[in-house]
């Protein structure tokens, strides 16, 4: 207890020691043709920066990232894919070892039904581009939730912010939601900061201040139901 | 001529002293909705490395430069842009103002119709994407070209590579023309190195072994009318 105690002090919490964290980060890219595609703004500094925290605090991470510009953080057990359906059937995999599930990760909603074997060529007539759905790699993790395993999700919005994240919770079976207006300046995509509002099952709420990515990840890890307990080893 | 010599030798070639060089590079982002885009996998690499390749062999280098994950070169002037409205209009600001212009960058051929203001909903319906041709800044410069002003392109095709490379340089008024089979393993985006044929109006070809971005960018400086000069100060 002393030790531990003293690690708290210190910022060293070990409360996910022993436990499995799968993390997702990064956008996903969906091909047009061989060399162009569809992606989003997504850094992957939110998920990097939540794997790093959840390994600083004792777990076990598993990181499943699209196309970033970041390197493997040390400790940390790395998957680099690039399209939604690469994301799904990695994260699927991984899963069922894992007692929470974090998806920081901006997959694609829709891919183009019919991507090019070539490159399409400037033409006369303007190319008409065919979406589809992707799996919502979100809802099919809360349709799996194992007992006790926990799901958090975040919500990347740029109107009617709560509304829409309360339905998440409902529609895709979360325990937590990262609530991210990512109009605000110093929110959201390709930036150090986040300014985020957490959001319960229960209609609870909590808004943050605008902090680090990091500060943020260990908000976030502080929500779970393990947070600030004494582990097994200390 | 003895220190121009010498420079030579050690591979200190001042040829393009007192002459300034545009170099376009990366990708644009075309978007769909404020954190959608439509890019390609340009990683800016080839044209950051004419960049200071130009700049080592004395040029004024002005770097127009679309969204990459790449430091400014010291010593090079360097403008950012996302879009390819954004990129032809730095570029032919800066083009008048230019003895050689080496369009590296890839350039979106088609942007989406109507950017939706907020994010996209996943919804019932797939949406379509109306796509609408670009400005072809290649053809606008060669259009605009000034007498003695040398202009060189990049062809990073998937078929049909020669007859395409030719098309291009007479469609576009250019006096080289990089040919880029990207579907060679270690050439085209996102690799250090690249495997190219360098194509003239008058039918020449010459096809480079496998070397360095670096490498490359030194054999199309080669390649242009001053190469090899001794400089006035030198």
């Amino acid at each position: 207890a002393i030790v531990a105690r003293a690690e708290a002090l210190l910022g060293g919490r070990r409360d996910l020691e022993g436990r499995t964290v799968l993390v997702t980060a990064g956008p996903t890219r969906e091909p047009l043709d061989p060399v162009r595609f569809i992606s989003n703004r997504s850094s992957g500094k939110m998920g990097f920066a939540l794997a790093e925290a959840a390994r600083d605090r004792g777990a076990r991470v598993l990181l499943v990232t699209g196309p970033v510009h970041l390197p493997d953080p040390p400790g940390v057990q790395v998957e680099r894919v690039e399209t939604a359906a690469q994301m799904l059937e990695a994260v699927l995999r991984y899963a069922p070892q894992a007692d929470v599930i974090i998806k920081a990760a901006a997959v694609a909603d829709f891919r183009p039904a019919h991507p090019a074997e070539h490159k399409i060529k400037k033409g006369a007539a303007a190319p008409v581009v065919e979406l589809v759905p992707t799996t919502d790699i979100l809802k099919e993790l809360g349709r799996r939730k194992a007992p006790g395993q926990v799901l958090v999700g975040f919500a990347a919005e740029t109107q009617d912010l709560l509304e829409n994240a309360r339905r998440k919770i409902r529609e895709k079976n979360l325990d937590l939601i990262v609530l991210n207006d990512v109009t605000q300046p110093g929110a959201g995509f390709e930036v150090d900061t986040n300014v985020v509002t957490l959001v319960y099952p229960d209609g609870r709420r909590q808004s943050l201040p605008p902090m680090s990515k990091r500060q943020v990840a260990d908000a976030i890890l502080d929500a779970l139901p393990w947070a600030g307990a004494t582990s097994a080893q200390a």
